[in-house]
């Protein structure tokens, strides 16, 4: 399997970091091959703008969407947007790793989408959601968050994870991937303190990798979540029940 | 009443623009005072990083919410983050504007608040929700969506508004903000198009114009949207009931 990791943590020291080196050591040492696409270290700029495109359909007006088209046809693309869009083409299995700020994904990450999912080219009006692009491929968001798991559930201080992760997982679902049960690591304190310190954060944090570790190389068995189709919809998007 | 307009669109004649614009001179001819921070043309940078940091408190591991501290109390704050902060502080309504990207604002927007809610100053432990610091003054999201209005509720295609809104409603509610019903003008097409065209979707898009300053200027009106507060979690944030 061909697994690609989206990696949106500006500290190559950071908890996240440990959860994607140890992610990718584990799956290389399961047989499979990885990729990393680290965002912050490769400087990818998220901010969806007329800079990106060099051939315009339209000098006057800048319409992103068009823009996208235009530029996806025309094999314009810019290079940074390309190389994601060919590193996605190749895999079978997306992470998505990043802290939870401000209740989704930090914006480094939120304008890698902005980005890299083209209109015209990985979605049109017919080709999105289970008869989109990637269909066929799964994905799953590994997320963490300072706040204790307790603090998390409907109604609770932190918000409900299934809520504050739907606008990931519906997008995800939008490009056609099968979205996998995402994992969370509640309570990562202590910001570049080692996990391997045998103490209690650091006995909470290495049980947090290890949980991770298990999740990410048992995802054949996990059910996929689920999000409504083509067939629960009527011609103009109404839910038919 | 003092407003703050944070516009999220790199097109200055985009329909957002003119959302941005009818709502400026609505609110002036009331009587109010209008600011607005125009992230493209102010080419605010939505990437939380080392870069912002002059004056650090650890050289060795970047940790975002460390340094946030840290430069709010020695008042080393980047210029663009302490400027959006002081509009905060003067504006009794905060308005963001935006298209639907991706189920959620854009990078740039998104971004605003990774870098300006600055942990330790505009927020803490006990400084949150219905403590937060900005209790007292109001907020709402005004978005734009090229998909009709039908294809939106529970189950629909484009997916529940109220789902899909909820992180961005409930970090305004986690600073301290009464968050007011959001205004979405649905089936914004015709990028560039000029809403005083008089065919089907100039007059569409006029209307939306018409609804988008009727709701802006009616805001004493609104009933503000609910979100749990201090006294429905126990002391870990588990929901009471």
């Amino acid at each position: 399997m061909k697994i690609l990791i989206v990696h949106a943590h500006p500290e190559p020291h950071s908890f996240n970091a440990s959860m994607t080196h140890k992610a990718g050591d584990a799956l290389r040492r399961a047989g499979h091959q990885v990729t990393v696409s680290d965002l912050y270290a490769e400087g990818f700029d998220p901010v969806e703008a007329p800079r990106h495109y060099q051939d315009r359909e339209n000098r006057d007006v800048f319409s992103p969407l068009g823009e996208q088209r235009h530029a996806y046809k025309g094999g314009t693309l810019a290079p940074d947007v390309a190389r994601e869009i060919d590193r996605l083409e190749q895999a079978d299995l997306l992470i998505l790793q990043f802290p939870l700020w401000w209740h989704g994904m930090p914006a480094i990450l939120k304008g890698w989408m902005d980005r890299v999912f083209v209109s015209g080219g990985l979605y049109s009006s017919k080709m999105r959601y289970d008869a989109g692009y990637f269909r066929g491929k799964r994905a799953l968001v590994s997320m963490t968050s300072g706040a204790p798991a307790q603090a998390f559930g409907p109604g609770a201080r932190g918000g409900d994870p299934d809520t504050l992760l739907w606008p990931v997982h519906y997008s995800l679902h939008y490009m056609g991937f099968t979205v996998l049960p995402p994992f969370t690591a509640y309570g990562v304190q202590g910001h570049g303190y080692s996990y391997q310190s045998n103490d209690a954060l650091g006995r909470h944090l290495q049980a947090l990798l290890d949980g991770w570790v298990e999740h990410v190389t048992q995802i054949d068995n996990a059910k996929p979540l689920s999000f409504p189709g083509w067939q629960d919809w009527d011609v103009d998007g109404r839910a038919l029940r």
